[in-house]
């Protein structure tokens, strides 16, 4: 693939902001990590991309999710093959969305993967973005 | 495939332990959130199981990781195609292991990723394992 990084000599590229934007918008699936007093926790989940913002949708009454909108947060994603891999982490904090913010997700291709009947929308606006790209040297024979 | 929830009514399934522990043991890629202060951290990893418990190769001086051997942490493995998902999370401490315990490493399928001159061995050995497997319901037309 053609964004490999250029200088052979280091397996680690740093990814510009931009290009951390246009991976988080390319995805869906995330986790999100966050602290719940000396526990870190780390739960799966799908997000969209809306203005600078990721929304999103939780089941109603999800203590955990509500016990992350009191710290900071880092919303992470990643991607790898057998020759290169990339992880995007979103740093921030959470916020509910009122009612009438709802509408921001209309028109967006964000649905709910685990079917339930009420939702509560949190926003996480990023306060840094960072990425990194790493050239792997897997081994030959995998056991996977 | 037949890891389905078995109660339609219900689209979220426990893992039993040993469930989570196979899963574990097929899997090499992993996400590691750790607490540096205040702040949580998020960053990909490969791990191998050996005995009960989850070694992990990393640059010698690594400083991040490094801080994670401070407070308890939570790694992450996950899976999904268009039906189901699956995540286990192991929760517990790192601890670094000496030169002399290395040789745990030796005929395990893992080899560094990114290659790099001198590695150190720390290990989790989990205080608690969790699992949940999702029924997803995802949305027809997908942009992705």
């Amino acid at each position: 693939m053609s964004t490999l990084p250029s200088d052979d000599t280091d397996p680690v590229e740093v990814l510009s902001v931009e290009e951390c934007w246009s991976l988080l918008r390319g995805e869906e699936f995330a986790r999100l990590a966050y602290r719940l007093v000396d526990e870190v926790h780390l739960v799966p989940l799908n997000y969209v991309v809306e203005g600078d913002g990721l929304l999103i949708r939780t089941a109603s009454g999800n203590k955990l999710l509500a016990a992350a909108l009191h710290s900071d947060v880092a919303l992470e994603i990643d991607w790898h093959d057998d020759t290169s891999a990339w992880s995007v982490v979103a740093r921030g904090r959470l916020r509910r969305l009122e009612e009438h913010e709802h509408h921001r997700l209309d028109g967006l291709p964000q649905q709910p993967w685990v079917p339930t009947l009420k939702y509560d929308v949190v926003e996480l606006v990023p306060s840094v973005v960072t990425g990194r790209r790493f050239r792997l040297e897997r081994h030959a024979g995998s056991t996977a």
